[in-house]
This record gives structure tokens, C-alpha cells and sequence, in this order.
């Protein structure tokens, strides 16, 4: 059964390749982007150099793609949760919980996102910026539809989303730096909530 | 007259450091922190090579040196602003303005400060989080003093503070993308004042 055959090698393959990413995570949020090596990562992450070499060609492009993947996920997983409820309060509640679980489970992640990227690789400034402009439109989505459906007065939507979007990650960071994220987590989305529902000034 | 000799002399060294200073800013901005060099900066500063060593030891160095000055600068002139206003949205006002012009006016050392410092050296993580936390105390004193003065709800001013930080950071970082930054500032800042009164449920 060749394809079967092929297939499992591919599995095993993406699984050392998962492996890598995973442990590169922790090794640029420990080390810095540039002390990091990439002997650092294989060894931490249990494979050979050879097997870095057959997913990367080097050390900036295995970032990148870092960058790139975990930035999809954070905001598909964000966007879906936004998606899953029909009111604007409910939306932002549930993508902003959504947003808050990933950065207390994986706090290296939205570090690299938010803060650590972009200085250490300079090829990252417009990756950086499609991030902020996707993340932008989907606090902006959320308002349009409420301004749609008249629970928000006439505003310039963009510019809301964006102070959203700035505001929620300033949050979030300064979550992770907390002594006690889990707890403050628990009064820091609901206060966010409230927030944007007054700065767009909804109406209940 | 010895004391002003000496007093020549370190004019004239100051004015050299700060053309390396700022010369600094624009070489770090189009090159990025690890492609620029030494020579590179001295070259464009129009200095000797030892003029450098003889103010830093490396290039971290002045690179460290240069985020905390051109933050102290920013909080400063920002700080300035709002004490020169009594009321909140003169205050709101007032200190947007004067970091709008900041950004327009050196649009290199917005960017440094608000994206490229962190990643590119690590051991400014730990300057990066004071500057956010001095900004954050800025549009928190303000929110303090219209919560003494009962023009805003009890709210926890902590938070919105931080959302306004980072709201305010997005929205000026976009500017500096936009097409036409000057014309779009005239929008931006009465939409930036708005947002944050609502959101603060001020009593006008």
C-alpha cells in the first residue's frame, strides 16, 4: 500500500516538524532570537540536524514561519469563538476569552507575537502588519454588524477596532506579567467587555 | 579660563554623541539593529570611529541608550501636554496631539519604541515593560483625577488606562502606514479623545 506508506512517513515527518516549531517557541522566548542556535532547538527538541535542514534552510525562514503559523492560529481561534455568538456583547466576550485562554497556555507564543518579533527579524515588518490588520478586522466585523443593526451610533468603525485591538493586547501582556494571570483573568475580560461596549457606545 | 574650555569641550562632544544618536535612529530603522553597523553610523554621523568608543562600548549599548532617551523624551513631552489641561478631554487632547507630532515628526523613533526595540535586543525587555508602564500611568493620572472629581464612574482606571495606552499606540502606529499621515491626524485625534470618554463614561 504505497500511499499508506507515504502518508505515515509524511505524519512522522510534520510530527518532527511540529516538534521543532514547539520547541523553538521556547528556545527564542528563552534565549533571544539571535543567541538561540539552531543546535539549540534540534537538541531540546530530540532530533537531528539533518531534519532541521530538510524543513528549513536556516534560522530567520523557520521563525518566519513560526510567526506566520502561530499568528493564524491565534486568530482563527479568536475569529471562530467571535463567530460562534450573534450579539455584539456576547462576541467580544467570547473572542476576548478565547484570546486571554491561548495567552495563558501558551504565554512564549504571544509574546513572540506581540512584542518579540519584528526587531529580531527586520523581513517581519509586513507579516507584522497583516497580523495587526486581520486581527483589526475582526473587532471591526463585530462593530460594522452592530452598526448595521443600529445598537451602535454612526462612527468610524476602523478606528474603533483599532483602538480595540491595541487595547485588548496591551491587556493581555500586561496579564502575563501579572503575579496571578488566571485570577486577574477572570476580572480582566469582563472589564474589557464593558469598555468597548462604552467606547462604541452600544446600546442594550 | 579653564571651566569654559571644558565646558567647550563637552558642548562639542555632547553635539557629537547626539549626531550619533540620531543618526543611530534612521540607520537602525532602514536597516534593521543587526545589519547595521558601527561604521555604518559613524560613516553617516560624520565622525571618527574612536569618537564612538569613547561614548560606548557597543552597539547594544547605544542601542539601549537610545530607547531609554527617546522614550523619556516621548513620556515627557506627553506628560507635559496633559498637565498643561485641567479637564479630561482638554487633557485627552492635549497629550494625543503632542505624541501625534512626535510620530509624524520622527517617525523612526515611534517605530523603535512602539515595534522594533525588544526582538532586536533582549535585554531591553525589562526597559520596554517600564516605558509601557509609565505611559499607562500618564492616561491613568488623568482618569484618576476625573474619578476624584465624580465626572466618571467607579471604574477600575487601572485597566482602562492600559486599554487606552495600547488603543492609542495602535491607532498611531497605522498612522505612520497611512498614505497621507498629516490629514489623517486631523481625524484621528477627536476620534481617539471620543473613544476614550465614552469608554470612560465621562459626565460632560
Amino acid at each position: 500500500m504505497p500511499y499508506r506508506s507515504t502518508e505515515r512517513t509524511r505524519q512522522k515527518k510534520d510530527a518532527k516538524r511540529t516538534a521543532m516549531m514547539q520547541t523553538a517557541v521556547r528556545v527564542f522566548a528563552e534565549k533571544g532570537y539571535h543567541a538561540a542556535t539552531i543546535r539549540d532547538i534540534v537538541k531540546e527538541a530530540g532530533v537531528a540536524i539533518g531534519t532541521f535542514y530538510f524543513y528549513f534552510p536556516d534560522k530567520e525562514t523557520l521563525f518566519v514561519h513560526l510567526y506566520e503559523e502561530t499568528a493564524d492560529f491565534l486568530l482563527q481561534t479568536i475569529y471562530q469563538a467571535v463567530q460562534s455568538r450573534a450579539a455584539l456583547p456576547q462576541q467580544l466576550r467570547a473572542g476576548l476569552q478565547a484570546y486571554v485562554n491561548i495567552a495563558l497556555y501558551e504565554p512564549a507564543v504571544v509574546q513572540l507575537l506581540l512584542v518579540g518579533g519584528v526587531g529580531a527579524v527586520p523581513s517581519l515588518a509586513a507579516k507584522r502588519t497583516a497580523f495587526r490588520e486581520q486581527l483589526t478586522s475582526i473587532w471591526q466585523e463585530a462593530l460594522e454588524n452592530a452598526l448595521a443593526a443600529a445598537l451602535i451610533p454612526p462612527q468610524n468603525v476602523r478606528r474603533a477596532a483599532e483602538l480595540l485591538a491595541g487595547g485588548f493586547d496591551e491587556v493581555i501582556l500586561n496579564l502575563l506579567n501579572h503575579a496571578n494571570p488566571e485570577t486577574e483573568a477572570g476580572t480582566a475580560v469582563p472589564e474589557m467587555v464593558q469598555f468597548a461596549l462604552r467606547a462604541a457606545a452600544y446600546v442594550e
